[in-house]
Formats: structure tokens, sequence, C-alpha cells
């Protein structure tokens, strides 16, 4: 049974679902700063990763490195940015980030003061439903596994 | 054999070592704002969590639920993140931040401004240590299983 927060916006996400599983949300963060950029969510409202048990975790980590994979593959960052922070929603999320050396906070975190824009129409609409593709496929085939 | 980049401030962790296996050092932070603030540092200078395999990637992250199980029995903090960024430094390491309501930053991840000063003196030296001494044995017992 999946438990749920009433005020918590990530039990009911908004954003586009690139794919889903009884679990686990992946989400497309819409943000032209960094194309590409996706939200893991644990679909049961825990706020930790050492909430879940071993095997949960695996299953949940296997996604967030299928994204990373997907974006190095299609995406071509210079660097994946990985986080669980929750803070302001505790709810447990990974944000799985493409840097770039020309993006608006680079080198910082994306948390940090911008120190620029961030080039507009870095990745062409169909390279990014490529990606988006790309990710379903090897998201299945891990899924399969399970 | 593991592979060194010269100027590679991670190659050569500085801080105080609180555990290390062939693959991994555990570093504290000694930043009085998050006490108990960890660092897991893979010894190889790879870049992404998907430069590892399968295996080497559940240890590196077993180590790191390992420090967040350790902060939340010890350190008792409002939230625990977790995050890989390495912008500044293409050298895989974990940031494994015990948080609280009324720290510097928070509710913002650690990169953002500050909005506050955090309190001083927040964990006694006694209960760090404490922190430390149940950390190692619980490392101690995951590596037992490699």
């Amino acid at each position: 049974m999946i438990s749920e927060a009433a005020d918590c916006p990530l039990c009911t996400p908004r954003h586009e679902v690139i794919w889903a599983s009884p679990e686990i949300d992946v989400i497309a963060v819409e943000d032209a700063r960094w194309p590409g950029y996706v939200r893991v969510i644990w679909r049961d409202h825990v706020a930790e990763m050492t909430d879940l048990n071993a095997a949960q975790r695996q299953r949940l980590m296997s996604v967030v490195w299928c994204v990373e994979a997907a974006q190095r593959g299609v995406l071509h960052p210079r660097k994946v940015n990985v986080a669980a922070l929750g803070n302001q929603v505790p709810h447990l999320h990974w944000h799985v980030i493409p840097r770039w050396v020309d993006d608006a906070n680079w080198p910082d975190a994306i948390w940090a003061p911008a120190r620029r824009e961030s080039p507009s129409l870095r990745v062409p609409a169909e390279t990014l439903a490529r990606f988006q593709a790309e990710l379903r496929t090897g998201l299945e085939a891990i899924a399969a596994t399970w």
C-alpha cells in the first residue's frame, strides 16, 4: 500500500512522466537551463533512503544510474550532478542534472546563485525526444529483471 | 591498479579519515555548521557513478547508506542530504550532510547562500566521537560481506 501526504507536491507529480513503475516515477523537469534534467521519485511518501529496505534502495538507484547513462550517452554533458536533498519537500526524490561548462551556475551547484544565463536551445527537441526514448528503453530492460 | 591525477585534491584526502577500504575513503568534513558531515570518496580517479560497474556502485552506495544510518541513529538530524556533484573536483565523491532546521542554509541546499549562522556546539564532541565509532562498526560489518 502506498502512503500519501495530503499536502505533498511529489505524491502527485505534475511534470511530464517519462516512465513509471509501481514504485517509481521518472519525471522530465522542464527547465531550459538544464535540458534533460530528470527527477526520480519514490512513489511512497517516505523521506530518506534509509527508510527503504536494501532491495528497494537498489531498484531506485538502478533507475538513477540508468538516467545518468542515458544523459551521458545522448546529451554528452560535461558532468552529471546527482542529489537527494528533500529539505523543502521531504518525499524521497533524486535530482539527476546534466551540467555544461557554460550553464547558468557552472561550476557551482544549481542551488547556488547563478553566474550567467544558460544558452538557449542547447539541445534540439529531437535530441531530447531521443534521450527520453533511450531512457524508457533502458528502464524497461532494468524493470524486466525485477 | 588505482589511477591518480596529479592535481586532484581527492586523490590524497587531507581531512580526517574515519574509515578506509582498498576502494573507498570515508572522511570527516570538519565544518562546524554541519557536525557529522561525511564525504565518501571512491579511491580511483573516475568522475561519474556510471564509470563504475554495478558491483562497485553497490559497494560505494552501501557505504553512503551506512553513513546516513549512523547520522540518523546518533545525531538525529531533521534531514540527510546526499549528493554527488563533482563539477569543481571531478573525482567521484558523495557528500552526506546532516541538516537541522536552524542550520545556516536550511531549508536550502548547503550550496545556496546562507540565511543565518548555524548554532555553535550543536553536537558535543563525545557524541561526534560516538557517531564515528558506530559508523566504523557498521562499515566493518558491511565490508565483511564483500
